[in-house]
């Protein structure tokens, strides 16, 4: 599961209307971490859905799955829990979330990851876990 | 788009809590299509948690993405909609989506997918697109 390269992650907007994205993430310590990259996006972070939904809502599902097309080998899990930007405050956890995105995805270290880029955490309070044989 | 296997579908739960699940799906005359097939579940189909959900609050995000490693390749689409069970009354619409099922994943046409099973059909009412180039 942790070395699973996208997740979706899902969020809940104004009037309650989910959104959803693929999202890049590590685990650690039992936190999810997620970060606000350098790929293209269309406004600017502040604007971000993900950004604007967890601030009014600090709801999250993260799901991370695996699918070929022989059924019997498909996986899920679904991690639901409290979604939250990292305060620049937390220097010790967001060096450390930092260090660990910069060592799963080469990306990141040539990169694709800002010093400063705003940082997700997700900490799960119920988790679900399906396969299929 | 139309092509990709496997399908991120997002419903609303109590609370407002969202649920996401990897689902098989169809496009077809507009809308998209998701069966609740023969994979193994925890639970009998009318338990479901994304048809509970949508029982309660017809509201669905389907998200289809592609990942590989070379990030200027990526895409994603994000389909907000009314998600609803096909009633059993609309013979027409369930006979043509189960066939487009059947031959669009040839684990249905094998026997994964039940003749009576429950199908859930996303009218889209906004469509996000994103690709990184």
């Amino acid at each position: 599961m942790r070395e699973s390269r996208v997740a979706r992650l899902t969020t809940i907007g104004e009037q309650g209307v989910p959104h959803a994205v693929p999202v890049c993430f590590i685990y650690q310590h039992g936190f999810f971490y997620s970060p606000i990259d350098r790929k293209p996006k269309s406004v600017v972070p502040e604007k971000l859905a993900r950004l604007r939904n967890i601030a009014a809502r600090p709801q999250g599902a993260l799901l991370i799955d695996h699918y070929e097309e022989d059924w019997t080998k498909l996986w899920f899990v679904l991690i639901r829990g409290k979604a939250t930007q990292i305060p620049s405050s937390g220097r010790r956890e967001r060096t450390a979330a930092m260090r660990a995105l910069k060592k799963k995805y080469p990306q990141y270290a040539a990169g694709m990851l800002a010093d400063d880029a705003p940082l997700l955490r997700i900490v799960p309070w119920r988790v679900s876990y399906w396969q299929s044989f």
